[in-house]
């Protein structure tokens, strides 16, 4: 079993219009020592698979499924492994 | 600056439906060896505090205004610290 992260965020120089919204409404409401937002999104899945195969579909998820690479883009990160 | 993390996840025992119709879809699509899937959500936030008061404030944006405590639960994790 592998445990691995899909996380995907925004390409550098894409405005993220949530990001920029949460940063804005933070300084209405006081917190005005917020100096930027980012926001990321996470998927983690388990894969009954050994960690370079495991790592290959999640590549593929990721690329196929999950991101628009005119936006996005992601890393993928393996967070456990067992037998 | 300090920079921190908040990543929001569903509590143990609450269905994520968007996680669940994922792991399903997967499954569908021939990757049917992943056995569990998760969803969560990340806000990196830059404070230009110390890192104490810019952790107070992170849970009070948390907790405030980020989370549904009912469904979700959230981590709070320093990434980075610069003068």
């Amino acid at each position: 079993m592998v445990r691995i992260r899909i996380e995907i965020s925004y390409l550098e120089g894409v405005e993220d219009p949530e990001a920029s919204t949460l940063h804005h409404n933070l300084g209405v409401l006081g917190y005005d020592t917020v100096e930027d937002t980012r926001i990321m999104k996470i998927y983690e899945l388990s894969f009954s698979e050994d960690t370079h195969t495991a790592m290959g579909m999640a590549k593929s998820i990721a690329e196929n499924l999950l991101i628009n690479p005119v936006i996005n883009k992601y890393d993928i990160i393996v967070i456990g492994e067992e037998e």
